[in-house]
């Protein structure tokens, strides 16, 4: 949560937010409902969006990592099975719609960078975060998103793989059930 | 299972084999107490090694991915965190030690072959993996070993968005918990 | 050259073209003068729009890689050296500016891809090429653009240890001299 | 060359040795004649073995990056074109052979580490160099070796995009001819 920034330099650290698309994060969103339950339980939206202000006055460097594709999902396979098969069967996160905008709460702002790229679960595999945060020397990562297990997750490993130190802030994220809410930050990759 | 080679084209196919090793497969091994129980409830060990000899047969390639440190462990951080801290600090996988061998029902033989570099949890992020797929024209990985939700779990997650047809040998995987060992193959990212 | 077609599964085939932006190719772009030469001298823009036609009518699919920063170039470091540094302090690619804009005889069209993020040299490091191709089974890459020996040539080298059968397009690429220009393709990297 | 370490501060920079192996560095290398005239040329041998050792005195990590195959070179596709073709077709870098052994003058001693994997050009992309470098909060590179416009030059390259600050020890490298041994070094990637 927010106190993460007591004890980190915040010019060596990057909030990453991940998915604060209204798909995920507002009512009508196509996925919402999926994730409204553990949302209201740990309040994660109104935590991340207070957490995204201290830390950014902090001088913590902000990064939103949003997922989007083309109305006709060619970016996908034509045979597509697991988590892509239902983003492209469900028509979510379509670009330059209402639904893949950032929610309102947690907009980019000022010197905020827009990571570009995401089409799969890792924030790093198929975007330009890991250019990013060479360019800002960046040694410490706090995630926080959408879904705890899935792309917070994928993003999490990855970020502990490449060295960086990792901040998972628990009371920023939300899966789909408590169960898959909790099995998340196993074998202590995160520091939090 | 050893049935997956029914079902896919083995030139095209490779069976991933995630540490296999004594520390984790054999008795006296530092982390086969933690993971003996799920080995014996699922028969993993047996049955990975049916399906390296029943896939090796069909054509599949085999890639064994160990995992191992310097005795000193001077590959890792000084300050490390998390499970490779607890590896550091339990001194697991040191090179060229019984601990670190393969395991004697699944050795590498013939036209086999050892992928190299594996130090964190992803078959592919620290090695040769991806090299040698590209070599080999691989279209599905087949993926098998220790832990399930942690290094097999990587594994799959990043061989999914490399767009790899992905099957997870959850019969052939082990954890150190029932919960941690059902609680992989999510969001459909494997196709068993 | 357009040829290629002719010898590869349009199927499996990707035709990838980076930074056919204004910046580069048309008179009136940041660093237009510094390629034109090369570019009357092969006639590259008029090959690569021909190649790109008939690339497309053959089923082959186009990949288009432009390169584009914030007008406060926020996503490069404070203290840039060597490329980054020369792009920024020339305020090149800027977004959503007619400079960043692809150029008009090569322009993405119906069911071509944007790959998105490129923010370096290499075509598949900060983007989702890697993951655009995997979901369209290519085994092929056919590479035209600039400049041939800075981010063709990286993007051509990385093609070829992922395993991708390369073929550069050396009538299709510019640089800033004839030795640049003929300074690539060394080691056979590429089949053209 | 060795004065490089009067510039930098030795525990955030890394010393990357790439392919200081007979087969290139020694006579009776398979491809040792092919880089001779430049090795006497700038003495690169002697430069790189005694930028070495001043390197490690001040508390600079050294990394040395080998390449080797297994006898049959399957680690290699079937139908190789370029560079590994012809890696192949000469059966250069055999593992466990005097020809992909060190080279006396700069062997890894005490606390150096040896990256593994290497199996194409670029020294991070098949490779645990990367997860090493993160381990050691490496920021800056220095890089050494052969050959300077292939493995050399994909190193800096990939280090470059990565965000390290990269310093080229041109007087430590070799290229097989002149013109290829100046062609690199271009855009400012390198720091020297």
């Amino acid at each position: 949560m927010s106190t993460f920034v007591d004890n980190i330099n915040p010019k060596k650290t990057a909030l990453i937010l991940i998915e604060f698309q209204n798909e995920f994060a507002t009512p009508g969103g196509k996925l919402h409902d999926a994730v409204s339950t553990i949302m209201k339980e740990n309040n994660m939206l109104a935590n991340a969006a207070k957490t995204t202000i201290i830390a950014r006055e902090k001088g913590v460097k902000i990064f939103h990592v949003g997922i989007s594709f083309s109305e006709d999902f060619k970016e996908i396979s034509k045979t597509p099975f697991g988590i892509l098969g239902n983003v492209k069967a469900g028509q979510c996160f379509v670009k330059d719609t209402w639904n893949s905008d950032f929610v309102d709460s947690i907009k980019p702002i000022k010197d905020d960078i827009v990571v570009l790229g995401k089409s799969g679960l890792c924030g790093f595999e198929s975007t330009n975060l890991q250019f990013l945060l060479g360019q800002h020397n960046i040694e410490t990562v706090a995630i926080a998103g959408f879904l705890t297990n899935c792309c917070v997750e994928s993003t999490m490993r990855a970020a502990y793989e490449k060295g960086f130190n990792v901040i998972t802030l628990t009371d920023c994220t939300a899966a789909t059930s408590v169960p898959e809410q909790v099995s998340m930050v196993q074998f202590g990759l995160s520091q939090l």
